[in-house]
């Protein structure tokens, strides 16, 4: 059993966007020549998330949509008071969203389903360059 | 330390159906004969997620009459005029809830709560069969 | 590789209080000696959640006014028909926010961001005291 962990970075436009991490993420796994266990992937920070989708422009267009009815980004919330920024909905959707996902793999490949890829939202109202951890565990 | 990946098969009836996978659970782990980790939960596809929730008649309604509020299935979603299809929102759900959930154990035993139970939620338009992995590592 | 499993117990005020458990768990990983792996961060029960959060007076306030308006306490549940009781809305926000997260850390730091607190949600209606697991996997 080993331990690998991987720093990456991804830029970013803000304003939910979503970055695909899986070409990035299958080629690191070939690289640590692990076949059975799993890799963690997190995101550093309190206004980005990760997760997992069809990665198309319809869903790519949908998401920030759908997120703007219920955590708009032009509501007024006190984290804005408290600092005199204008990025509290990106906050909240990063909470509700979560900061990691964790993917098993077997005989080297990742149990991803075809239509199925590892993303990096990031909700800030600004272009990013965001750290990502892939963390490997397995043998 | 060891790694033991098992794949599983769900039937679901889709439209928001939530599968209680504990039973199943809880005789993997038994089998495993591992004392202490955790298992991860994983789901392929990008139209069902993984959670817990108390898995009773009442909620298993809730939770499909609420999303209806704020990602609704009846809303035209970009993602359908990418493939004429009509399962956007079963999409964005699934991104929402996330596809893995993490569950320590010891002694053989899952800590879990009592009305705690993990789900399979089939977000999608019609019945499926899903194939959802439970990854353990431990000793 | 070594696998330790810590549980914590934390009172909450319940109706969407956030508890902050990185203090906790910087001094745990310390204890732990542990340099490379991660911790999942898990909690028992089914009205609660482990997400991370800028922790600061404004956000406390706008997480529990934005869920107001799409997971309302206030509404008619099927589950507080089930059991007579008035936390339809927790369960709901459990479900969706979820019960663990895990963290990377490497030469015995968690790679939190600077801003990012691991937290303890309790969307209950009442005072809870809650148990928290910590696991921790690594070398």
């Amino acid at each position: 059993m080993k331990v690998i962990t991987e720093n990456h970075s991804f830029s970013t436009k803000g304003d939910c966007d979503i970055v695909n991490l899986s070409d990035v993420l299958y080629s690191s796994i070939e690289t640590t020549k692990l076949k059975n266990g799993n890799v963690t992937v997190f995101v550093v920070g309190s206004t980005a998330s990760i997760s997992t989708i069809e990665y198309e422009p319809g869903l790519k267009k949908d998401l920030p949509e759908i997120l703007e009815k219920f955590i708009p980004a032009g509501k007024k919330y006190h984290h804005n008071n408290t600092w005199g920024d204008h990025n509290g909905h990106a906050h909240l959707r990063s909470t509700l969203f979560g900061c990691s996902q964790t993917i098993p793999f077997v005989n080297g490949e990742l149990l991803l389903g075809t239509w199925q890829q590892v993303i990096l939202i990031d909700f800030d109202e600004r272009p990013r360059t965001r750290k990502v951890v892939f963390q490997f565990i397995g043998e």
